[in-house]
């Protein structure tokens, strides 16, 4: 037995070094002189937050609660870098929790808005859009939010609606002790919300504003989730799924006619997963009539919801085999850190032919399903802000994730519900996947990927894919043009 | 494009999870009729736990800090089961950490005891033991700590040493905000109680005392690492590193003599790696000399400390390639969380043939590590409780070992430093292996690989691991006849 001598060692490290960085995510990405200059730029920001965090773990973002983050995060210039960069597609996101809480805020000015409750008790206040005041509610008297908003002022009813429809706390470690409260806080914030923004004039605007955000933030598609919640209107009309559908449909082309950079927008039917039978068998009615008339801009189907708290889906999986094959699954699965159960979801999800997996969180400790992820090129929408805030981690250098971009995974980063948490539509969580997830190693090459991995994994077809490619790439060169001056500047 | 039936999708789920769980650590394992009937009794007691937790995830004790767990854990059935099962072998291990803080308590009633600074200050007071009063140190007078206990009273003063000398605090979170602080802490234990434990006669007793709680644990085999301090006596002998393995060697097989169904200790020399080029020198010097006097009972060598502060693995491959290549390597690597430069120790530790990895926690982020760990059957010495106190990970559920356990990846379940978070010294880190890391579906299989696995992966020759499975075998045989007993009572 004799040990190889140092040359040797040298040599093999090297090559070993060289073989793990072959296998990252990104890595067969090929930057052209002016992104490798970008890349020394950016190389440079991410050095000096790895620097700080590594003397002093505490200072380091990806390592804190989000919450207690957000500062240090605006002042970051590799955030603010991330920011500028077109970052490709949102697939991953819900219909309310998208738009920032000044559009919710806004739209609490609107005349017709009642309130029943007040701010400061355990039940939170119920809204509704009414000509007249609406009936008692347990005895309770609505009041106008006008009258409430001049008897508190202006900023500080501002205050209580961005306090109640958001789950930021200054402490939100000891605020929130588990995962079943946070979850309860979270799902109630959507029932809360309903209400304002179902109401028509809001519902319009609140989306139609959500997508100059996500243009505002660089990135230019969005397939999103939604539960299709009645609309209604002062006249009693109330909108079924069809009719919002078709708002969304038009507001989107409008959209793009007056953002032509803009690629587009997708929508994926999600209803909740705590439903009964009967009403999972009008879902799957819905799912059925919106994939015909909508055969484009309805995606496919999906359900939401607590896994661990929801039906499982071996409760559904017989109902989901006899919809319509054309149908598209992007099932969330394994949104949970339990290895008991919930995670199994993971399992169906695989097995019912889905074309991506919402979060995925635990499919890292499933072997098989690592295998099927590959095989079958299954995309992992991965949430990491989300999954830190819902408390599946804390440190997000312990996010899954980062197992997932070591070893090429098919990845897209996504935000869940950013509005939920004062994040921006996905630059915050880029910028914690490129700082917290990724190895240090990892580069533009990796951003690059994650935007181009937005549109291969979306569910545009062949040729709505080559003219997105064609927006971005155009924003992309724009992107490397703009910071190369800013360099030189 | 067409779905499958749902009788197909049955037997595809059925076979998925089957290969599922043909896949984890100890699917191998076949279990007799009798630990069949103890399988079923220890998966009601984990099936219990796991429900509660289900229900209620704050009141699931590997979700929670180690230190809010442990009056829970100590009246859970499940780990008082495990309490009694014959574990095998505590394969990582450091010296003065093993033994339990009534240890020291003992130690510190002994004569000739000297303290140096108050227990309140932040700076920790010293110690030494000395015939007669020690000089001042920069100008404070030391006392006698029979007299201090006399002015404190025993009670109060046995207090003051447990606290001291264990990272014990009520609420961990708030108390320890950085890997780093924590490290602080902990080296400065190692530091604090050095002149208590290298006293001669406490060097005995303590080493002696750790294998009989080890026994008393259920535990029949160490291989353990040790700076080797300097030993004193009152007569101002100092004793090198070859008296003290001998005093090692000696107790062993006083211990072994004593208590025939134990064993064996094996030791592992470990410097600190934060030791300059010259104490570096001397440390390979001593690791030649301890292997030619110790053949068989001196294993190997590795350097300890924290891995992010301390010299990284490139400043030492060198010389480390020029030792004898008979002397086998035991390196820490990977026991951190950065993805940035620390992690690289896992590579080198790799290429330098190392036959263990003690924690390998990065090694999930290396898909060429996690490739060679299992092609050169490289085990993973996996410390769960100490990587949670020593603020790696948060909540045990998402601590890689999860990982490997779910991929068969040649590991084992060890405790580190057990004594300075009140552990016992391996049934805490086996009950939180058991009931945090590995799925809901592993069960007695698993256990019973886990203590094989510390026999197979020992540094025992062939001959040693022949005679350790006999022994090992008849206390498991008893276990689970005591067992089969125990519930039918």
């Amino acid at each position: 037995m004799s040990r190889v001598s140092f040359e040797q060692f040298q040599v093999q490290r090297a090559e070993f070094i060289n073989q793990e960085e072959n296998r990252a995510l990104g890595s067969d990405v090929v930057l052209n002189e002016d992104e490798q200059k970008v890349n020394s730029h950016i190389m440079k920001l991410k050095k000096a937050e790895l620097d700080v965090g590594f003397k002093t773990p505490r200072d380091f973002t990806p390592a804190r609660h989000f919450f207690q983050a957000l500062d240090k995060i605006k002042a970051s210039p590799l955030f603010q870098l991330i920011q500028k960069m077109p970052k490709g597609a949102i697939l991953h996101a819900h219909d309310t929790a998208i738009g920032s809480m000044e559009t919710i805020v806004k739209a609490t000015h609107k005349d017709h808005l009642w309130q029943n409750g007040d701010f400061d008790r355990p039940d939170p206040p119920k809204f509704q859009f009414s000509k007249s005041k609406p009936n008692p509610l347990n005895g309770s008297e609505w009041r106008s939010v006008a009258a409430i908003r001049r008897e508190i002022g202006n900023e500080g009813y501002n205050n209580n609606i961005r306090n109640l429809f958001s789950l930021y706390h200054a402490d939100p470690v000891n605020a929130y002790q588990c995962i079943n409260q946070i979850w309860g806080t979270f799902s109630n914030i959507f029932i809360s919300l309903e209400p304002i923004v179902t109401y028509k004039p809001v519902w319009e605007e609140y989306f139609y504003q959500s997508l100059e955000e996500l243009y505002a933030d660089n990135v230019s598609y969005l397939e999103f989730r939604g539960v299709l919640p009645p609309v209604y209107d002062l006249e009693n009309h109330t909108y079924g799924p069809e009719e919002i559908v078709q708002i969304y449909y038009d507001l989107s082309e409008k959209f793009k006619k007056t953002h032509p950079d803009f690629i587009g927008v997708k929508f994926i039917y999600a209803p909740h997963r705590l439903g009964d039978d009967d009403a999972f068998k009008g879902y799957m009615d819905i799912a059925e009539s919106l994939h015909k008339k909508f055969p484009a801009f309805v995606a496919g189907f999906d359900l939401v919801g607590q896994e661990d708290l929801g039906r499982p889906h071996v409760d559904f999986n017989e109902r989901l085999l006899k919809m319509s094959p054309a149908i598209q699954f992007f099932f969330h699965a394994g949104e949970t850190n339990w290895n008991y159960g919930t995670d199994e979801n993971l399992i169906d999800a695989i097995l019912l032919g889905t074309k991506r997996i919402g979060h995925g969180f635990a499919a890292i400790k499933h072997p098989r399903v690592l295998e099927e992820i590959k095989k079958r090129n299954i995309c992992i929408e991965l949430n990491p802000i989300s999954n830190q805030v819902l408390k599946l981690v804390d440190d997000f250098r312990n996010h899954p994730g980062s197992y997932y971009f070591s070893d090429n995974y098919p990845v897209v980063i996504s935000s869940d519900d950013p509005a939920f948490w004062c994040a921006s539509p996905l630059s915050h969580d880029f910028y914690i996947a490129f700082l917290g997830l990724a190895s240090a190693r990892q580069d533009l090459r990796l951003l690059k990927k994650l935007a181009l991995n937005s549109i291969e994994y979306s569910a545009m077809s062949k040729a709505e894919k080559v003219e997105a490619k064609h927006k971005w790439n155009i924003a992309w060169n724009n992107f490397i043009d703009q910071t190369i001056k800013s360099i030189a500047e």
